[in-house]
């Protein structure tokens, strides 16, 4: 080794000891006849000491040393004069008595600071400087710590951790694979997995009972902000179970590294809401908890009464913002312009204020007298000084916005803090989503989903109507795993595939071996699949998954520090059996 | 949960509670009024019984059960009249009170049993069921110990585990890249990973100290027989470390597994064994030390005598074997044909018996009189009842050839005992390898393991005589890990690819991040990867990676079982910008 110890270890009770550490210099400072150099490692970052008097061949050579130079240093462990307790290393500092420079830097193209100043792109082209910032690294090790703690969970529960294939099959069911050609099956493709799906159900059918992977799994999407093509799942497995058994077994999963990683231990157990009730009080699958705030219907209330808006709309809806009674028309404004944005699309909003006094105050007074204002004042729960906002038109489309808008509310009044955590389970999702586009159903969660079996009765008469014993786990608003119980029947899981409108040879062709493996013995079986990445983002109070990566890519699907995806030489194409079309691009 | 009890953990402390099970039907069998079945899960065989005469229906139902019905019973646990000391549960029986068929099952294409009688093929394309065999399952839980165990001990050592990039760039230096065709990017393609070599190498630079990953790797090779497609690497890399810093640290790992997973603890430390003894006393690079019958040398020895196939030899070498002086024609001309092979290519095999009464014959009598060859025996220590045998020609070639026949001779003599376990470092390797079809240098590890520095002087003048701070752990004659200090300076980086032939555009245009990355500060630094599949092969008595793999890909680098590889839509093509040339298939 370079070194006895590390930047981030010595204490007052090592005085005197001699020591050699190894690092990079983070910052230079000249005290008159003194020199400080602060040097840091991964562990943390210790004072070295150069004295002109002492030593002024050794301080010179320290002087000349620059950001990031990469040095070993000898000296004896001193207390420091002037402590600084916020470092663990703030009691003592090193007299130096000698370096050896390892390696020298060119200057750093952004400060290696918590608050760098390099620009998103500069940092990513140089992204092994970005990770050597502490708030970088500390994310990594975060994630690091996490998945130790999730297979050690999981480890005792009895799963057992499988490798699943990454050179799999294309499926044209859900988004689109990337695809790997065939050297030695000209015009064939491998696919990358957009999950481990069909392999951990036949592990299920292998009998290995409970299963489990934390794996990359990529999707060639258009990249929304917060998208990797490659991401990674915490992928899970269980046999001879019931969904209740998931979610305990699951939610000892989140409590374990909540209470691990960021040291919470929740007394209740989490709340489970069925897919209906979070759609019609907080307008999303994925309620953010935290807060209450939650939508009320108001239709039958508002109808009748000639205001056209209302009259007209299948659905009407408020929200009750306690408090906000005072807010100025200005920050009315605000919320009306906020919830007719494009990716809200309301067409507008009507507000009711309760006064101080308890009489209401509205946008549409001319329709509503106020002893109506005030029977929207009982029924949304609202009080004096608070403030009714309602939305109105096409159901789903309303609970949306209304959702979005409780969120909005929420966060102006600062009721979504991020250091409070609220898990949820949402429970009994729809089977199937109608797409009006292509006219036919799709599978809400995958086509492996099992129908509740009270509803197997409408898979065909009235599909829409099927519910699955589908659940999502969602924190703080944000879905953080799903999965279900599955389907273990060949008849069933055809009559989903005909559902869908797979022909019968399609599914054949793109699932048959799932097909057949459940003619020999498939036994009741469901799981879960968490995103690791967005775990890891909120357990580290982000919203941003690419702060959780070690090398993401970015909204081009660009790695921009090797510069990949890149061209290669034509005689790989070759070998390939593959060429490239041009002409549409030129 | 469809049970309260697994099938592998009820015993007689267990007698008299009801208890249910959920299970495949391993096996049936009727004893007059009675029957009986295996219920098999993952833990276990537990033993049902069924009275015809305390329950006809029950047993009538029972009756009806295939091979691999999956049922759930509950029933009462009782002592067994008849009881199998062979499993943990043979102790008891439970009597059936109620049995549910949970699925029914097809026959099985082959028996689900450890001697299956289904063909390699046949249980590659059924592997769910293939899975389902005990030995098989027990490979792969073995695998999950294993790995758990890794990571027990990285992280306890401080180390990080990373996860990089599956989609990186192309590079054209080592085996071939499978690629991946960008949708985004037209003409632009990612590459699968060989190996995250310079992404831990980055990850140094980024200042993480010690960092870990079990990771996916590709190489798109022609398969020899036990190579995969897609394998599994435990990938390792520390900074501010000396060569024996890392042997310390992984023989610790090697030391743990071996502990954990196998009960053995070495009492000494692994053997180190430079390169060059390896090649010339076992003539390999991965000597199987668990015996010796070492190589010696005999060039000097030999020559002058007329026997004109010694005097034209670069090398002539021998092995002793001990014991085997009473070889008949037969078993000696059976060597010579072994070593005759075209895969070793020796010219033939001379041998000198040395007879019980101390006097030697030869199969080179006329040339060697007995003094000689007495002499002989006095070199190699051959002793009365032991075989000398020698092969001549080319130096390597013949070294190799030597060690082949060490291993065959080791085989008959019953010196490779599986259960014995013989690790060994082999150190000090050539950084270079010349090829003469290409006439020019390869990197022997990869083209950023550094030279040694007493060696850097023949960098120019006479690279094949540089050494590298390069290591491969070996045990029982199998590599299953090698690594390198790595190089941490811009400039000997260049010079090495300067050695390999780069130009220096195709080695910025490569590894161009790589080297901007050392301008930046790289500690010195260093690492190791293991093959895992052959870990675990190696750890669970196997020679056959396979074995080791829940879903592996046969010779053809295709998975029989899900059909891949496999064609893929036109509009998928389209969207990706390639087309597939079919000319030169047709």
């Amino acid at each position: 080794m370079y070194r006895t110890h590390t930047c981030g270890e010595l204490i007052i009770s090592n005085k005197g000891e001699k020591v050699t550490l190894a690092g990079w210099v983070q910052r230079l400072r000249e005290f008159g006849g003194m020199t400080f150099i602060d040097l840091r490692d991964r562990y943390g970052i210790t004072q070295l000491v150069f004295n002109m008097e002492a030593d002024a061949d050794l301080c010179m050579q320290a002087r000349k040393l620059g950001r990031e130079f990469v040095i070993q240093v000898t000296g004896t462990v001193a207390e420091r004069s002037n402590k600084n307790p916020k470092m663990p290393t703030g009691d003592i500092e090193i007299i130096a008595e000698n370096i050896t420079v390892l390696n020298s830097s060119d200057i750093p193209p952004f400060t290696i600071e918590e608050n760098s100043d390099g620009g998103d792109e500069l940092r990513m082209k140089y992204r092994y400087l970005d990770l050597r910032r502490q708030n970088v690294r500390s994310n990594i090790i975060l994630r690091h710590r996490m998945a130790q703690e999730v297979r050690k969970y999981l480890d005792g529960e009895g799963f057992i951790e499988v490798e699943t294939p990454v050179l799999i099959k294309s499926t044209p069911e859900g988004a689109r694979d990337f695809v790997v050609p065939s050297r030695l099956h000209h015009g064939e493709f491998y696919a990358l997995p957009q999950s481990p799906q069909t392999f951990k159900q036949l592990l299920m059918v292998a009998g290995f009972d409970k299963y489990f992977q934390i794996v990359k799994c990529f999707r060639d999407e258009d990249l929304r902000a917060d998208r990797q093509p490659e991401f990674t799942q915490i992928d899970c497995e269980m046999s001879f179970i019931h969904q209740d058994d998931i979610l305990n077994t699951f939610e000892g999963l989140a409590r374990h590294l909540f209470r691990q990683i960021k040291g919470i231990t929740f007394s209740d157990s989490f709340p489970r809401m069925p897919y209906d009730e979070a759609m019609s009080r907080y307008g999303t699958d994925k309620p953010d908890i935290r807060f209450g705030m939650c939508i009320t219907e108001m239709t039958r209330k508002v109808q009748g009464r000639s205001f056209p808006l209302f009259d007209s709309a299948e659905y009407v809806g408020a929200i009750c913002a306690a408090g906000c009674g005072a807010y100025t028309r200005k920050q009315l404004d605000e919320l009306t312009e906020y919830v007719k944005r494009p990716q809200i699309g309301a067409k507008g909003l009507v507000y009711v204020r309760i006064e101080a006094d308890g009489t209401a105050k509205s946008s549409v007074d001319k329709f509503y007298p106020p002893d109506v204002l005030k029977s929207f004042a009982v029924i949304t729960g609202a009080g004096a000084g608070d403030l009714i906002l309602m939305i109105a038109g096409e159901r789903n489309h309303t609970l949306n916005a209304l959702g979005e808008l409780r969120l909005e509310m929420g966060k102006r009044m600062g009721l979504r803090d991020p250091s409070v955590y609220a898990p949820l389970w949402v429970v009994d999702f729809p089977l199937l989503e109608w797409d009006e586009e292509t006219k036919r159903f799709y599978a809400k969660h995958h086509p492996f989903t099992a129908p509740k079996p009270e509803d197997l009765e409408y898979m065909i008469s009235d599909p829409g109507r099927v519910h699955a014993n589908a659940y999502d786990l969602v924190i703080n608003g944000t879905e953080i795993g799903g999965g279900s119980i599955r389907i273990h029947d060949g008849d069933i899981q055809s009559l989903m595939f005909k559902t869908l409108g797979f022909t019968e040879e399609e599914a054949r062709h793109q699932f048959g071996f799932l097909l057949n493996a459940f003619r020999f013995g498939a036994p009741p079986h469901g799981g879960i699949a968490f995103g690791f990445d967005r775990w890891a983002a909120i357990l580290g109070g982000s919203d941003t998954i690419r702060d959780f990566i070690a090398f993401p890519k970015n909204n081009q699907a660009r790695d921009v520090m090797i510069d990949t995806p890149s061209t290669i030489k034509k005689e790989q194409l070759d070998e390939l059996g593959i060429a490239i079309k041009w002409i549409e691009n030129q």
